[in-house]
């Protein structure tokens, strides 16, 4: 079992991982910037160490000083939470060089998943449904159009050259394929000196459904799915475990599929496997793996009362999984939502500010992760999360309830926060149906500022 | 359903009560003394009623104020809590005559449960094991001979008409039981005016170990057992489920028995049936049932995954039971300590006082059901239980470091409370071999009182 342990966070995930190493016996170590000496994860660790000035670049992503805080406090493990350096293959092979253990995966297999294509590559080899296209450059028109029977339409046509948003073409009918493929090719040859093409076929309206999978590098097992669709700029807002849109048999087909990509790359440690998942079709197609503790992984927690981040410090100090499949079993249904400083009534402006009040919701069922504490002042550096709200009930009416009623305790003075949007969207017909899907928020959004002004009033 | 409910109660568990009925759509009334005008049922209710000044007699305990709050204010039903008026048939009739519903059983159970002879022959009705001893008074030497087969020594003699701990005489062996018998008669029969004479086994070292049932008025099913052998003063300050000292057979055979009493009595709502244990003989004996939600009930809820108060509301809405036996299942062990507002390096001397700063645990597995926040000023009017700190593990281990890690997260500034009092307990080799009864714990305080002042000072 891993001694001591450094997190190289802030915020409501570094006091979450403080309390699992401290449920372990595990030491623990905050690091800091000039502007989080107050912070609760400072205020609560067994040591803490001062990385730099507020800027997150000057301090959490200062490699080399975190590196060194954790030296001169003879840690023996870093955990880098969400965020930040989670994802950074080159931090997790720095901390692995510099002794010490890297509580996720190696930097090859951040690297790997970090790579869309190589990504895509892993999870078709596993088995794993990947959104039909192109299995990399389309040689020309010809291939184009066999690619279109498995792809249909609508279908993107993607120079492979281009990054982000740029060079995307999309075709609703053959007709309009055919003019738009060589448009694309010698606008790509032009943008970008190559004219590859790149086709996936387009997925309209999708549910966004994860798949938790714990592995120890040899063997791994899933704990089932959450739902995460509602989002705002890709953003998401609120999440929920069990799915309210799978059937039994394609909710075991997502976590098997899960569970061979993990296996296949040999994964160690807590990682999620992000589907889309298409109502209509009743289909399902990899996205990508995060390989990290998630924002939401709390509600897997509350449905399966297993100790994720636990599980990642057992996993990291050499112990083989201890959970078999057959272990892990669903009770109820758990939702969260992201507490961010906020003014949802004022386009989401963000809220820095000091926490003069506060009045925290209890009770069954009721969980809050949070940094906050009253006299707490909000730095406007960072990120906005605040503190997550998960409620855990019998089903998913009860608690959307709890919820309510939850957040009705809840009272965060001298700040804004997301608070009013939840309070709307938990009573909202749509969402109670849970009907919903990646681009329903923001429609709703558009359509219920209403609503939110309304619950802001309470 | 129930509509709207009166909470004829304070602190916590009126709380609680509201956290319930809020989960269910039931609208909620707080009634408050003067001296809680501020307390925190109060803030949370949906309307409230001053019923009277501070003492309990002239408000929580004032059934005419509280039955004209519930007619003002349209109720259609009151739930009592515990303590106060929660074991009062004469309340439950009362509410029931003016048309509400009484959240619990009925007068005649609550009766039937008061009176001890009563329930012991229940209890013996329904074949539940109660301590040996003579079912009523002892006709005389020759029959007490005779009963003795049964109890062996050391036996209790006492004045059938005597009250609580009057007139009790302790035989360890057959010559000072002749002795003592006829000794007992006389004084009975000059201290009472009645020479009858009652008998029963001494149960010696013990553990507390009760199941909580629910019942409809037809069926019952239990939700397993707590152990709560740690008390001080006959007062539960730390309470666990599930026991760590049952083999299956007997929890088995002990909850059957608790199920077949509830039966038995047409048990309606939830209640405890409480048993001795005794480790070396590998026995259990009935004490009594309270007729009513007890405080530690959270720990119930934290392994089964039972509202046990929603299940109440439901109960006394007309709901035959949801729950099949088969559908209750224990996850992980539970513990429960009452943080009172005492001073335990001064003999638990009372504190009331002004909560000047408040700082909750939190995370998996951790659960804070109080009626704290920060300014509230703790009355010093009624009972000092602030909040109870709840931690849900994998084990009973895993629980008790998650009791010392959320312990150590509490920062209630202002008062002196049982807290270092909890964090020496959890440390001790005898609480965390699960080595205890229910004497166990004043012993350790006589020999422990410099770990508790050392935890004080942390």
């Amino acid at each position: 079992m891993l001694k001591k342990l450094l997190i190289a966070n802030r915020g409501e995930i570094a006091v979450r991982v403080i309390r699992a190493a401290r449920d372990l016996g595990i030491r623990t170590v905050a690091v800091h910037s000039d502007a989080d000496a107050e912070a609760l994860h400072v205020l609560i660790a067994d040591e803490t160490v001062n990385i730099g000035p507020p800027a997150a670049k000057k301090s959490y992503l200062n490699v080399e000083a975190i590196l060194k805080a954790a030296a001169d406090t003879g840690c023996d493990a870093v955990h880098p939470g969400y965020g930040f350096l989670a994802e950074n293959a080159a931090f997790s092979d720095a901390v692995t060089a510099a002794g010490m253990v890297f509580v996720g995966p190696s930097g090859d297999a951040i690297r790997l998943m970090g790579d869309k294509v190589a990504a895509r590559s892993a999870a078709a080899a596993a088995g794993v449904p990947v959104v039909p296209g192109s299995t990399g450059r389309v040689a020309g028109i010809e291939e184009a159009r066999h690619i279109l029977t498995e792809t249909g339409f609508p279908v993107m046509i993607k120079a492979a050259a281009g990054g982000g948003g740029r060079g995307i073409r999309i075709a609703g009918n053959l007709a309009e394929f055919e003019q738009a493929f060589p448009q694309a090719e010698a606008e790509a040859l032009a943008a970008f000196g190559d004219g590859g093409l790149y086709m996936e076929k387009v997925i309209g309206q999708a549910r966004h459904i994860e798949v938790q999978v714990l592995g120890d590098g040899t063997d791994a097992v899933h704990c089932y799915e959450r739902e995460c669709s509602l989002q705002r700029r890709r953003q998401k807002v609120w999440e929920e475990a069990p799915s309210m849109a799978l059937s039994d048999r394609v909710r075991a087909e997502l976590c098997a599929s899960a569970v061979r990509l993990a296996r296949e790359v040999g994964y160690s440690g807590a990682g999620t496997v992000e589907y889309l998942y298409d109502d209509a079709a009743d289909r399902f197609y990899f996205i990508e793996m995060n390989t990290r503790i998630q924002v939401e992984h709390p509600v897997t927690e509350m449905i399966t009362g297993i100790d994720l981040v636990a599980e990642m410090l057992r996993i990291a100090g050499g112990e083989k999984l201890r959970l078999r499949q057959s272990d892990i079993a669903v009770r109820g249904h758990a939702i969260e939502v992201r507490l961010n400083a906020e003014d949802p009534v004022n386009n989401f402006a963000p809220f820095p500010g000091t926490v003069t009040g506060l009045r925290l919701p209890g009770g069954p069922g009721v969980r809050f992760d949070s940094m906050l504490y009253a006299g707490y002042q909000v730095p406007p550096f960072y990120d906005s999360l605040l503190a997550k709200l998960i409620v855990h009930a019998e089903d998913r009416d009860g608690a959307i309830t709890r919820l309510t009623r939850a957040l009705g305790e809840l009272q965060i003075d001298g700040l804004k926060t997301t608070k009013p949007l939840f309070l709307a969207l938990a009573d909202d017909p749509g969402v109670r149906a849970g009907a919903v899907h990646t681009r329903w928020l923001e429609g709703w959004l558009d359509a219920h500022a209403g609503a939110v002004a309304a619950a802001a009033q309470l």
